[in-house]
Protein backbone atom coordinates (compact mmCIF):
# COMPACT_ATOMS: atom_id res chain seq x y z
CA UNK A 1 0.00 0.00 0.00
CA UNK A 2 1.34 3.65 -1.05
CA UNK A 3 1.01 6.07 1.74
CA UNK A 4 1.34 9.65 0.48
CA UNK A 5 3.14 11.87 3.42
CA UNK A 6 1.32 15.00 4.37
CA UNK A 7 3.22 17.36 5.70
CA UNK A 8 2.66 18.89 9.00
CA UNK A 9 5.77 21.12 9.64
CA UNK A 10 8.56 22.33 7.67
CA UNK A 11 11.80 23.52 8.97
CA UNK A 12 13.93 25.51 6.78
CA UNK A 13 17.24 24.52 8.86
CA UNK A 14 19.68 25.99 5.86
CA UNK A 15 19.50 27.89 2.38
CA UNK A 16 22.33 27.87 1.09
CA UNK A 17 24.03 28.82 -2.37
CA UNK A 18 23.25 26.33 -4.39
CA UNK A 19 21.13 23.69 -1.30
CA UNK A 20 18.38 24.28 0.75
CA UNK A 21 18.62 21.89 3.86
CA UNK A 22 14.68 21.23 5.13
CA UNK A 23 13.54 18.97 7.84
CA UNK A 24 9.76 18.05 7.56
CA UNK A 25 7.78 16.71 10.09
CA UNK A 26 4.90 14.02 8.25
CA UNK A 27 2.12 12.02 8.76
CA UNK A 28 2.28 8.90 7.58
CA UNK A 29 -0.77 6.76 8.16
CA UNK A 30 -1.61 8.37 10.95
CA UNK A 31 1.75 8.59 12.80
CA UNK A 32 4.30 11.36 12.82
CA UNK A 33 7.67 10.99 11.60
CA UNK A 34 11.13 13.06 10.52
CA UNK A 35 11.97 13.51 6.71
CA UNK A 36 15.37 14.98 6.16
CA UNK A 37 16.03 16.76 2.73
CA UNK A 38 17.97 19.01 0.43
CA UNK A 39 16.35 20.65 -1.81
CA UNK A 40 18.50 21.76 -4.97
CA UNK A 41 17.78 23.77 -8.07
CA UNK A 42 18.37 20.76 -10.50
CA UNK A 43 21.17 19.36 -12.74
CA UNK A 44 22.20 18.63 -16.61
CA UNK A 45 24.84 15.86 -17.40
CA UNK A 46 25.69 15.60 -21.24
CA UNK A 47 27.44 12.29 -23.24
CA UNK A 48 28.70 13.92 -26.13
CA UNK A 49 30.40 11.62 -28.32
CA UNK A 50 31.87 12.31 -31.65
CA UNK A 51 31.46 10.25 -35.29
CA UNK A 52 33.93 7.29 -34.39
CA UNK A 53 32.62 6.99 -30.52
CA UNK A 54 34.84 8.63 -28.80
CA UNK A 55 32.93 10.77 -25.73
CA UNK A 56 34.38 13.82 -23.84
CA UNK A 57 34.90 13.03 -20.20
CA UNK A 58 35.41 15.06 -17.57
CA UNK A 59 37.78 14.58 -14.42
CA UNK A 60 37.60 16.80 -11.50
CA UNK A 61 38.19 16.85 -7.92
CA UNK A 62 35.09 16.60 -5.36
CA UNK A 63 35.58 17.90 -2.50
CA UNK A 64 32.69 15.37 -0.96
CA UNK A 65 34.29 12.30 -1.65
CA UNK A 66 38.24 14.06 -1.31
CA UNK A 67 39.35 12.84 -4.71
CA UNK A 68 39.23 13.20 -8.22
CA UNK A 69 36.43 11.84 -10.32
CA UNK A 70 35.62 10.93 -13.63
CA UNK A 71 32.36 11.91 -15.41
CA UNK A 72 30.69 13.41 -17.64
CA UNK A 73 30.24 17.07 -18.09
CA UNK A 74 27.78 17.98 -16.01
CA UNK A 75 26.45 21.35 -13.72
CA UNK A 76 23.64 23.13 -12.80
CA UNK A 77 20.59 24.61 -14.00
CA UNK A 78 20.82 28.24 -13.66
CA UNK A 79 17.37 29.81 -12.25
CA UNK A 80 14.48 29.99 -15.22
CA UNK A 81 17.45 28.08 -17.30
CA UNK A 82 15.64 25.69 -19.77
CA UNK A 83 17.73 22.03 -19.21
CA UNK A 84 18.54 22.06 -22.86
CA UNK A 85 20.00 25.44 -22.55
CA UNK A 86 22.02 24.45 -19.46
CA UNK A 87 23.40 21.54 -21.24
CA UNK A 88 24.76 23.39 -24.21
CA UNK A 89 26.11 25.99 -22.05
CA UNK A 90 28.10 23.27 -19.52
CA UNK A 91 29.54 21.07 -22.59
CA UNK A 92 31.16 24.08 -24.06
CA UNK A 93 31.97 25.64 -20.28
CA UNK A 94 33.76 22.76 -19.41
CA UNK A 95 34.91 21.02 -22.58
CA UNK A 96 34.75 23.85 -25.53
CA UNK A 97 32.94 21.49 -27.03
CA UNK A 98 29.51 22.56 -28.98
CA UNK A 99 27.11 20.09 -30.73
CA UNK A 100 24.88 20.11 -33.64
CA UNK A 101 22.34 17.96 -32.16
CA UNK A 102 21.02 17.17 -28.28
CA UNK A 103 18.56 14.39 -28.03
CA UNK A 104 16.61 13.81 -24.18
CA UNK A 105 17.89 10.38 -22.63
CA UNK A 106 15.88 11.24 -20.17
CA UNK A 107 15.52 12.03 -16.57
CA UNK A 108 18.20 10.95 -13.15
CA UNK A 109 17.14 10.63 -9.96
CA UNK A 110 19.73 10.87 -8.02
CA UNK A 111 18.92 9.48 -4.48
CA UNK A 112 15.35 9.41 -4.14
CA UNK A 113 15.19 9.32 -0.26
CA UNK A 114 16.62 12.54 0.29
CA UNK A 115 17.06 14.91 -2.40
CA UNK A 116 14.61 16.42 -4.61
CA UNK A 117 17.85 17.24 -7.26
CA UNK A 118 16.30 15.97 -11.19
CA UNK A 119 19.54 15.55 -13.43
CA UNK A 120 18.12 16.05 -17.01
CA UNK A 121 20.60 14.02 -19.66
CA UNK A 122 21.27 14.76 -22.94
CA UNK A 123 23.14 12.87 -26.25
CA UNK A 124 25.28 15.34 -28.16
CA UNK A 125 26.17 14.52 -31.27
CA UNK A 126 28.22 16.39 -34.36
CA UNK A 127 30.62 17.86 -32.15
CA UNK A 128 32.76 20.72 -33.00
CA UNK A 129 35.88 22.01 -31.10
CA UNK A 130 36.23 25.25 -29.38
CA UNK A 131 37.70 27.19 -26.35
CA UNK A 132 36.12 26.12 -22.80
CA UNK A 133 35.55 28.74 -20.30
CA UNK A 134 35.35 27.29 -16.71
CA UNK A 135 34.43 28.91 -13.98
CA UNK A 136 37.35 30.41 -11.67
CA UNK A 137 36.63 28.01 -9.02
CA UNK A 138 36.89 24.89 -11.48
CA UNK A 139 39.67 22.62 -12.45
CA UNK A 140 38.96 20.26 -14.97
CA UNK A 141 40.56 17.36 -17.14
CA UNK A 142 39.21 16.66 -20.25
CA UNK A 143 39.93 13.43 -21.55
CA UNK A 144 38.46 11.79 -25.14
CA UNK A 145 37.52 8.07 -23.94
CA UNK A 146 35.95 5.88 -26.59
CA UNK A 147 32.24 4.72 -25.44
CA UNK A 148 33.53 0.89 -25.18
CA UNK A 149 35.93 1.34 -22.60
CA UNK A 150 33.81 3.66 -20.84
CA UNK A 151 31.17 0.60 -20.66
CA UNK A 152 34.30 -1.68 -19.45
CA UNK A 153 35.01 1.09 -16.75
CA UNK A 154 31.64 1.04 -15.42
CA UNK A 155 31.02 -2.58 -15.76
CA UNK A 156 34.16 -3.18 -13.83
CA UNK A 157 33.69 -0.19 -11.39
CA UNK A 158 36.08 2.04 -12.04
CA UNK A 159 33.60 4.60 -13.00
CA UNK A 160 31.09 5.18 -10.06
CA UNK A 161 29.35 8.39 -10.59
CA UNK A 162 25.87 8.01 -11.07
CA UNK A 163 24.14 9.97 -13.95
CA UNK A 164 27.55 8.87 -15.82
CA UNK A 165 26.63 4.92 -15.48
CA UNK A 166 23.23 5.76 -16.67
CA UNK A 167 23.88 8.42 -19.12
CA UNK A 168 26.36 6.20 -20.60
CA UNK A 169 24.62 2.80 -19.98
CA UNK A 170 21.43 4.36 -21.93
CA UNK A 171 23.87 5.55 -24.87
CA UNK A 172 25.47 2.10 -25.48
CA UNK A 173 21.77 0.53 -25.92
CA UNK A 174 20.66 3.04 -27.51
CA UNK A 175 24.10 2.56 -30.26
CA UNK A 176 23.66 -1.12 -29.86
CA UNK A 177 20.11 -1.34 -31.29
CA UNK A 178 19.68 1.68 -33.83
CA UNK A 179 23.17 2.52 -35.04
CA UNK A 180 25.46 -1.01 -35.25
CA UNK B 1 44.58 20.23 -14.14
CA UNK B 2 42.83 18.43 -11.26
CA UNK B 3 43.52 20.62 -8.10
CA UNK B 4 42.76 19.27 -4.66
CA UNK B 5 40.71 21.41 -2.17
CA UNK B 6 42.06 22.03 0.93
CA UNK B 7 39.64 22.47 3.86
CA UNK B 8 39.97 25.40 5.45
CA UNK B 9 37.11 25.14 7.78
CA UNK B 10 34.37 22.90 8.30
CA UNK B 11 30.57 24.00 9.49
CA UNK B 12 28.41 21.22 10.67
CA UNK B 13 24.71 23.20 10.11
CA UNK B 14 22.99 20.30 10.99
CA UNK B 15 23.25 16.72 12.81
CA UNK B 16 20.30 14.86 11.57
CA UNK B 17 19.00 11.24 12.20
CA UNK B 18 20.27 10.58 9.10
CA UNK B 19 22.44 13.06 7.31
CA UNK B 20 24.96 15.77 8.22
CA UNK B 21 24.95 18.82 6.94
CA UNK B 22 27.80 20.38 6.31
CA UNK B 23 29.37 23.94 4.63
CA UNK B 24 33.48 23.77 3.93
CA UNK B 25 35.76 27.02 3.26
CA UNK B 26 38.44 25.24 1.10
CA UNK B 27 41.58 26.76 -0.75
CA UNK B 28 41.08 26.24 -4.30
CA UNK B 29 44.72 27.01 -6.17
CA UNK B 30 45.36 30.07 -3.37
CA UNK B 31 41.28 31.23 -3.64
CA UNK B 32 38.71 30.46 -1.09
CA UNK B 33 35.81 29.06 -1.69
CA UNK B 34 32.45 27.68 -0.26
CA UNK B 35 31.56 23.97 -0.36
CA UNK B 36 28.11 22.95 0.72
CA UNK B 37 27.51 18.81 1.13
CA UNK B 38 25.26 16.26 2.79
CA UNK B 39 27.50 13.69 4.52
CA UNK B 40 25.25 9.96 3.99
CA UNK B 41 25.98 6.85 6.35
CA UNK B 42 25.64 4.73 2.80
CA UNK B 43 22.96 2.46 1.67
CA UNK B 44 22.61 -0.79 -0.58
CA UNK B 45 20.59 -1.66 -3.31
CA UNK B 46 19.49 -4.93 -4.95
CA UNK B 47 18.42 -6.39 -8.07
CA UNK B 48 16.47 -9.65 -7.10
CA UNK B 49 16.03 -11.32 -10.02
CA UNK B 50 13.99 -15.08 -10.51
CA UNK B 51 15.05 -17.53 -13.21
CA UNK B 52 12.23 -16.21 -15.85
CA UNK B 53 13.88 -12.97 -15.47
CA UNK B 54 11.31 -11.23 -12.92
CA UNK B 55 12.79 -8.58 -10.81
CA UNK B 56 11.38 -8.16 -7.67
CA UNK B 57 10.50 -4.10 -7.87
CA UNK B 58 9.18 -1.80 -4.90
CA UNK B 59 7.11 1.47 -5.29
CA UNK B 60 6.74 3.71 -2.60
CA UNK B 61 5.91 7.90 -1.45
CA UNK B 62 9.12 9.88 -1.71
CA UNK B 63 8.51 13.11 -0.43
CA UNK B 64 11.29 14.75 -1.81
CA UNK B 65 9.49 14.33 -5.04
CA UNK B 66 6.44 14.41 -3.61
CA UNK B 67 4.75 10.93 -5.61
CA UNK B 68 5.49 7.35 -5.61
CA UNK B 69 8.71 5.86 -7.23
CA UNK B 70 8.90 2.38 -8.43
CA UNK B 71 12.65 1.57 -7.58
CA UNK B 72 14.78 -1.80 -6.66
CA UNK B 73 14.85 -2.40 -3.14
CA UNK B 74 17.03 -0.69 -1.29
CA UNK B 75 18.09 1.02 2.07
CA UNK B 76 20.68 2.50 4.65
CA UNK B 77 23.48 0.73 6.08
CA UNK B 78 23.26 0.28 9.52
CA UNK B 79 26.00 1.67 11.65
CA UNK B 80 29.07 -1.06 11.35
CA UNK B 81 27.31 -3.20 8.81
CA UNK B 82 28.94 -4.75 5.99
CA UNK B 83 27.05 -3.88 2.72
CA UNK B 84 26.47 -7.45 1.78
CA UNK B 85 25.02 -8.15 5.40
CA UNK B 86 22.50 -4.36 4.67
CA UNK B 87 21.70 -5.81 1.39
CA UNK B 88 20.33 -9.41 2.89
CA UNK B 89 18.44 -7.44 5.27
CA UNK B 90 16.63 -4.62 3.38
CA UNK B 91 15.56 -7.37 0.67
CA UNK B 92 13.94 -9.82 3.41
CA UNK B 93 12.39 -6.63 5.20
CA UNK B 94 10.60 -5.06 2.12
CA UNK B 95 9.85 -7.54 -0.03
CA UNK B 96 10.29 -11.23 1.86
CA UNK B 97 12.50 -12.25 -0.52
CA UNK B 98 15.40 -14.15 0.23
CA UNK B 99 18.49 -15.36 -2.01
CA UNK B 100 20.78 -17.95 -2.52
CA UNK B 101 23.29 -15.85 -4.12
CA UNK B 102 24.46 -12.04 -3.65
CA UNK B 103 27.18 -10.91 -6.66
CA UNK B 104 28.48 -7.64 -6.19
CA UNK B 105 27.52 -4.91 -9.15
CA UNK B 106 29.57 -2.02 -8.28
CA UNK B 107 29.38 1.07 -6.01
CA UNK B 108 27.09 3.90 -7.28
CA UNK B 109 27.77 7.89 -5.89
CA UNK B 110 24.31 9.44 -6.49
CA UNK B 111 25.57 13.24 -6.99
CA UNK B 112 29.36 13.82 -6.81
CA UNK B 113 28.69 17.46 -6.11
CA UNK B 114 27.22 17.74 -2.78
CA UNK B 115 26.77 14.31 -1.14
CA UNK B 116 29.22 11.64 -0.11
CA UNK B 117 26.53 8.62 -0.65
CA UNK B 118 27.66 5.30 -1.39
CA UNK B 119 25.19 2.85 -2.46
CA UNK B 120 26.36 -0.77 -2.69
CA UNK B 121 24.55 -2.52 -5.55
CA UNK B 122 24.34 -6.55 -5.90
CA UNK B 123 22.54 -8.88 -7.79
CA UNK B 124 20.46 -11.55 -5.88
CA UNK B 125 19.79 -14.82 -7.46
CA UNK B 126 17.97 -18.12 -6.46
CA UNK B 127 15.14 -16.62 -5.00
CA UNK B 128 13.06 -17.72 -2.30
CA UNK B 129 9.57 -15.79 -1.12
CA UNK B 130 9.52 -15.37 2.53
CA UNK B 131 7.55 -12.44 4.96
CA UNK B 132 8.40 -8.84 4.86
CA UNK B 133 8.66 -7.09 7.73
CA UNK B 134 8.75 -3.22 6.48
CA UNK B 135 9.42 -0.32 8.98
CA UNK B 136 6.59 0.74 11.93
CA UNK B 137 6.61 4.30 8.76
CA UNK B 138 7.66 2.60 5.69
CA UNK B 139 5.16 1.39 3.39
CA UNK B 140 5.84 -0.11 -0.04
CA UNK B 141 4.02 -2.06 -2.79
CA UNK B 142 5.73 -5.07 -4.14
CA UNK B 143 5.35 -5.49 -8.20
CA UNK B 144 7.46 -8.33 -9.70
CA UNK B 145 8.48 -6.76 -13.53
CA UNK B 146 10.39 -8.64 -16.70
CA UNK B 147 13.87 -6.94 -16.42
CA UNK B 148 12.96 -6.59 -20.41
CA UNK B 149 9.67 -4.47 -19.09
CA UNK B 150 12.00 -2.45 -16.74
CA UNK B 151 14.91 -1.46 -19.34
CA UNK B 152 12.09 -0.60 -21.68
CA UNK B 153 10.86 1.50 -18.71
CA UNK B 154 14.17 3.24 -18.04
CA UNK B 155 14.96 4.01 -22.20
CA UNK B 156 11.29 5.58 -22.04
CA UNK B 157 11.93 7.52 -18.96
CA UNK B 158 9.22 6.19 -16.93
CA UNK B 159 12.20 4.90 -14.64
CA UNK B 160 14.03 7.74 -12.98
CA UNK B 161 15.57 6.89 -10.38
CA UNK B 162 19.46 6.62 -10.81
CA UNK B 163 20.41 3.77 -8.71
CA UNK B 164 17.76 1.40 -10.13
CA UNK B 165 19.01 2.38 -13.78
CA UNK B 166 22.62 2.12 -13.03
CA UNK B 167 21.96 -1.38 -11.25
CA UNK B 168 19.41 -2.50 -14.17
CA UNK B 169 21.56 -1.61 -17.01
CA UNK B 170 24.64 -3.31 -15.47
CA UNK B 171 22.37 -6.86 -15.13
CA UNK B 172 20.86 -6.51 -18.47
CA UNK B 173 24.37 -6.00 -20.08
CA UNK B 174 25.55 -8.83 -17.57
CA UNK B 175 22.75 -11.13 -18.76
CA UNK B 176 23.21 -10.34 -22.68
CA UNK B 177 26.56 -11.13 -22.96
CA UNK B 178 27.03 -14.47 -20.20
CA UNK B 179 23.78 -16.28 -20.26
CA UNK B 180 21.77 -15.69 -22.98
Amino acid sequence: MIVPEKTLKRDIIYNGRVLKYVVDTVDVNGKEAGREMVFHPGGVGVVAIDDEGFVCMVRQFRKPYEKAILEIPAGKIDPGEEPIVSAKRELTEETGYSANEFRSLGEFYPSVGYTNEIIHIFLATGLTKGESSPDEDEFVDIEKIHIDEIVSMIMSGDIKDGKTIAAIMKTQYIIERNFR
